[in-house]
Parts: structure tokens; C-alpha cells; sequence
């Protein structure tokens, strides 16, 4: 079944609200030394009696058994088909770092390399330069002009940086020039297809004008390129929903990954109490809001089983600020889970709840992974909470008569 | 979504080792008198105590409400999707007998049959010849060449035997000879599609000659062709997951089904103890086992109730030997439910367990259908079972950034 297609059809705007906490990483799995995950050892009232007024779940990000990235385990909580819509490594970059991409650009990871006199590759990462050092580099090779294709370099991190080429008629279709090891020069981009010629030979000329400019930078005197991909052509929220949908977040990449799906992107502070200031602010303008909370994964990602269980606590604690607006439907949940004894992402299902005056009670009484395997949603596909979100707002039609 | 180029893009190889344990017909429904199900009758301790540090669920091979053959059965459980890869009944009985199939091959079911003077079909299944009988009539029509195509005949059991056409474009579009009633004679085969006539005329040429060898072994003294088929052309196991992929299975059947994605075959003697000393013979050369059990299955068939539950309780006397290997991932569970009560294959659910160091608490503490309806793996398709198990030995990446 077409999902999106379905919503485009039924859906209809109305002044109800609906806010969408994203808590990254949030399900986890237990601390052997305890049995207990990290939010079943989190002490968190304020969630716990959402529960009773909720419904619960657990959510599959792509599917059961796939590890999710968060590009892919955002858009299936946007309700995009998280497989169609895979977002290539050079977007994805670009996003990361705020840089707004136009239709028809080309974006590609770079990174700074050393090579010898023959020009083969020494170092991959140029000795991890600094991050200053890269961005002195990357101010020397941004702006090149290629035939009409011009090329934008932007810094992300020490030997790191983003290419965008911009101009007609760019296919990403093309191999990349990392050799993936070093004692060989850097590959020829190669056209996968014939109308994707025109951005290999600019990436080609890209990296012959840069091994001229960075000649004497060594150990940073060379680039290699690689994840060239175009930004999906996806329908917005707005077209598909109806909705007026504002991103709030910290971290560049969830801004980018609201902006693909056409949220407005709020400007926030650093902090919880930042965001749910900003919420607030924004309240009466918008009628759908993502608000992304990235701490509990890099707690996850870090393995710190203790820290991540202190920020779930934070939340707990902050929640009230959210529930005081009385938004018709609050749905909190996770990109996918990042269990601190896997110090990473995980294929794990995601815990879910939904709140809204028009829940069936499920008698879930706590907030965690096993408390919810007894949830009236049950065990459902993250592109499915859209669906429910818009449902619980009223603002679906009837399908059929 | 197609869950196999998934799994083949994202899949990686690595050390850990998977043991999926296949108790055929595993499923079961409560005996009357008892209101208790095979599993719950039985006294499976090791079991158990597997439950509560894996975790479980129920598993559909193909849908709810449909009832699979083995082959589908099995498919499922490697993964690959069972309709769109259905298995032809004349390669299916070609596999039951351990012949090895060459690609190209088509293979038909056979049966001997009588006809009278006239060459009507009197008795379809020539008095149910013996075995020993229908052995030596195969040999008189085995090895016969029709143009360049040869065909080799192998007996089953009784009346019946297999045929392997073998030859240059042979396409198995084509209709059966057996009539399915007495008193007319065979059909005549013919193609349903242009490119299938060779096969058409050699499948005719070969009847009729038959007609002739056979002419004086009365009951015996014709044959008819069903079931043609080819084998699919699946992508192997090593492929999709790369893994290496071991099949343990007493029964031929289950060694062909293994044989068709891939999987290399043990040697292996008549009894569970031999089937559990194979795994451990070749433990350190592969790292993914496929374990068959059948004689759940036939007591299930036989609507033997009291066979089932001891067999049951043989498996979890035997289970340690398996255990204590310590596999990365084992998992639990059967190709289909066979519920003594209905002596035969049915459409219920089938028991699941997974086992693995990262596995969520369920709170289930038996192994049976009942028990399992709380499991946390919920309730799932069983083509998800190879990607679960794969996540759970940490063979898969990532999908998306």
C-alpha cells in the first residue's frame, strides 16, 4: 500500500496540534549487571503517567532485524518509505553541517590526503588535520568553476569536507576516487552511466586543480571524493499532510533531515529547556511540531549505560513544559534504538506512546521496553505512526464511504 | 521491501556463529481431553531455560490462515520469499529422493499406471506396484535420448518415479498426461507457451515409447507425467548473507531444499545424538547451521499425540549437546505447525525462540504456543527470522547514515 499516497488523499487541515518528540537512540537493552534496560532503571513519573493516559507500542524503524541510520530512521517517523528514500553519504554530509542544498546539486564527502612525489596515497586522512587547517584548505578550493558547474568546498571535521558541484544536468551516478588503502593514487571518477559524464569530468578536473593548489600543503595535499548523491525529490509534509510542520533541533543533520521533508527550522538554543522554550514560542503558528533530543544516543553510542539513564531522568523532569501546552496528540519516541551495552545503533524495536483524548486504554503502566510489549498498538512499522499521529488529531477523512 | 537485496547489501562476514534448529511441524493444538498442547505437555526443562534469556514469538511461514508444504516452509526460514520462489512438485520429488539436479533440468512426477486394450487408463496407480517392482521398471526406461535431449529415470516408492528431461531450452510450460480419472486415455502434453514445444515433444516421444517397453508388464504398463518443473534460480545463502552455510538434515527432502540456496551438506547418521555430533564435528568450518529434526512432523502427521510430546522431550534431553557449543545466535523453531489433532500440516503460527547476548526480556518463562503469544519478538513472518538472527549475531551494517 501506498501510505503516502493514502494520507495525500484523506488528509485535511484542521487547528488541532500535534508534537513528535524524538528521543534519539531511546530503547535500549538490559544492564547485565541489573536485568534492567536503561529506562526501566531511569525513574521517569512524568512518562510513567503519560503511560496510563497513552497508547503503547513498539516500533519498527525499517524492519525487524535492520539496524537503522538516522537519516532512515527519521523519515520513516516523517512516514517516508525509509528504503525508497535512502539519502546518499554526500547529502547527507552536506546536511550535517547546514549546508542547504538547491535542486539538481551534487554533494560528495571529501577528504583531505597526503600523497608522495609518484602522487600515491600515504595518508588517507593527511595526518587527521586540524579542523582550522581544513577550513583554511577548504576556503582555497571553494568556488572553482568547471565548464558551468561550480563548485562549492565546505569544512565539516579535521581532513573532512563536503564538495557540492552545482550546475545543469548532474547525474551522481559515478565511482569514487578513494582507493580505500594507501600505496595507490587516488581512482579516476568514472561514469556508472553515459548521462552522469559530464559530473565525472568535473569531479576529475575538481581534483586535478586541487592537487595543483594544495601542492605545497603537505600533508594535507590531496583530495579524494566519494558518496556522490543528489537529494531525494520528496513530497513535503505539507503536500502530503496538510500540515504546518516546524523542526526544532539542535544538531545540524536533524534540521537538514526536516528541511528534505519541508519543515520550517526554528533557531533554538542549546539546551532541553531551549528547546521546549522554542516549542512554546512557535506554538500558535505551527499545528505539527518535531522536537529531536540527541543526548540519550550519544550516552548510547558511548556505551555509558549511567549517563543515558541521567538524561532520560532530564527529560522525565522537563516534560511537564510540554504537557502544560495540552497539544491534542504527543507522541514520544525514538529513531531507533541505541542500547549502551552495544555502544551503538541497534535493530531493536523502538518503545512508543501516543497520547490524545481518543486512546484505547491498554493498561501499560510504566515507560520501558517490556512494559510496552503489552501496548494497544502493539508491535508496528515506524511509517505507521504518521498515520495514527494524524488520526488521533482528527485530521483524517473517512476512507471510502 | 525486498528483505533479500537488503540483507545482501548490508550483510557482512564475520566469526559468529548461527545455529537455526528446524523441529519440523512444531507447532500444536490442545488434546481434548487435556486442553493442553503438544509443547505444554511436554517436560522440556532445558527449553525452558531457554526462554527466559532468549527471546520469543510465533511465526507465520507464508500468512496467517495458510497452511505450507515444506518447501515453502523451509524457504521461508532461509529467508527467501516463499511464493514468489515456489518449488515445482516435480523438483520438489526429484530433491525427496536426493538426485542432484544440473541447471536446465526439468523434472516431472511419474506414475505407472495400467491401461487396457484400448489404452484407457483402468487403474491410476498400476495396483500400487512395489517398490522393488517399479526400481526395475525405471531401469528399462532410463537413459533415453529424444533428440538431444536426455531422460533419466529414477523410482520413489511404489508407483511412483521421477523423470529428468536434460537438454538444451527446455521450458517446463507445459501441461500433465494424467488424466485424473480412469476410463480416458493420457492426455496428450502439450505447450502452453511456443518456446516450451521441445519439451512438449520429448515428454510425448518418451510416453509413447514407454507405452511400448512396458507393453507386457501388466499392471504396470504405461506411464503418466505431471509436475514439471524447473528449479528456481535462486541467489545463494553465501550471496545474500555471506555466510557459511552448513545443512544437517536426515531426511533427503530437507537436504535438497538446502541444497538449492546453497548450503554445503553433512554427512550425518540416522538419529538426533547423529545430527548433534555432525554440528559439532564441523562446528569450527562454518558459521551458519541448519539443523533438521523430522519426527515431530510424521507423529504429528500420523496424529500421534503422545509420540510428539516424547519426541519433544527427546529434543530438550538433547538440546544441551547444542548449548553447550555456545553458538552466537541459536534459534528454535519449525518449518510449520503439524498439530497431532488435525494429522497433518496446519496454518497455525509457529513457536519461535532466539537466543543471543542481545536480547530484551519478555517475561516468558515456558516454551509453548501460549507462552510465546507475550514473547517480544511478538508475532512476525518467517522470512524475518534470517534477519533477526543476523542482527542478533552481529553480521548486518547499518542501513543508511
Amino acid at each position: 500500500m501506498d501510505y503516502l499516497a493514502l494520507m495525500k488523499e484523506i488528509s485535511r487541515p484542521s487547528p488541532t496540534k500535534i508534537v513528535l518528540i524524538v528521543i534519539d537512540g531511546l530503547g535500549g537493552l538490559p544492564n547485565p549487571e541489573t536485568g534492567k534496560t536503561e529506562l526501566e532503571s531511569a525513574h521517569t513519573p512524568n512518562l510513567d503517567t503519560l503511560v496510563t493516559v497513552g497508547e503503547c507500542g513498539l516500533a519498527d524503524p525499517i524492519a525487524p532485524g535492520i539496524t537503522p541510520g538516522s537519516a532512515p530512521g527519521h523519515l520513516a517517523l516523517f512516514g517516508y518509505d525509509p528504503i525508497s528514500c535512502n539519502i546518499g553519504r554526500g547529502v547527507l554530509e552536506a546536511i550535517g553541517i547546514d549546508v542547504e542544498l538547491q535542486p539538481g546539486d551534487v554533494a560528495a564527502r571529501g577528504n583531505f590526503c597526503t600523497v608522495d612525489k609518484k602522487g600515491l596515497v600515504t595518508d588517507r586522512r593527511a595526518g587527521r588535520i586540524s579542523t582550522e587547517k581544513c577550513t583554511e584548505l577548504c576556503r582555497l578550493l571553494d568556488g572553482m568553476s568547471i565548464d558551468d558547474v561550480k563548485i562549492l568546498v565546505y569544512p565539516v571535521r579535521e581532513h573532512r569536507f563536503v564538495a557540492v558541484f552545482r550546475g545543469s544536468n548532474l547525474v551522481a551516478d559515478v565511482t569514487e576516487s578513494d582507493p580505500q588503502q594507501t600505496g595507490v593514487a587516488p581512482l579516476s571518477i568514472t561514469a556508472l552511466n553515459p548521462k552522469a559524464a559530464k559530473l565525472a569530468d568535473a569531479a576529475n578536473k575538481f581534483a586535478a586543480q586541487a592537487k595543483e593548489i594544495l601542492a605545497e600543503q603537505h600533508p594535507a595535499n590531496m583530495v579524494m571524493l566519494r558518496g556522490f548523491s543528489r537529494q531525494p525529490d520528496l513530497p513535503t509534509m505539507s503536500e502530503i499532510y496538510k500540515l504546518r510542520p516546524l523542526a526544532i533541533a539542535i544538531y545540524p543533520m536533524y534540521r537538514g533531515l526536516a528541511r528534505l521533508v519541508g519543515m520550517d527550522i526554528a533557531r533554538t538554543g542549546t539546551t532541553l529547556e531551549d528547546e521546549f522554550t522554542t516549542l512554546g514560542q512557535n506554538y500558535k503558528d505551527y499545528d505539527f511540531f518535531f522536537l529531536h533530543i540527541k543526548w540519550t544516543d550519544s550516552a548510547g553510542e558511548d556505551g555509558d549505560f549511567g549517563r543515558k539513564v541521567d538524561i532520560l531522568e532530564q527529560i522525565d523532569r522537563a516534560l511537564p513544559d510540554v504537557v502544560n501546552m495540552e497539544p491534542d496528540v504527543l507522541v514520544i519516541t525514538g529513531d531507533h534504538s541505541t542500547p549502551a551495552v552495544l555502544s551503538g545503533h541497534s535493530w531493536h524495536p523502538v518503545p512508543l506512546l501516543i497520547c490524545s483524548k481518543y486512546c484505547q486504554p491498554d493498561g501499560v503502566r510504566a515507560f520501558s521496553e517490556p512494559a510496552f510489549l503489552q501496548g494497544g498498538l502493539g508491535r508496528l512499522n515506524a511509517t505507521q505512526i504518521m498515520p495514527l499521529a494524524m488520526a488521533n488529531a482528527l485530521k483524517l477523512n473517512k476512507f471510502g464511504a
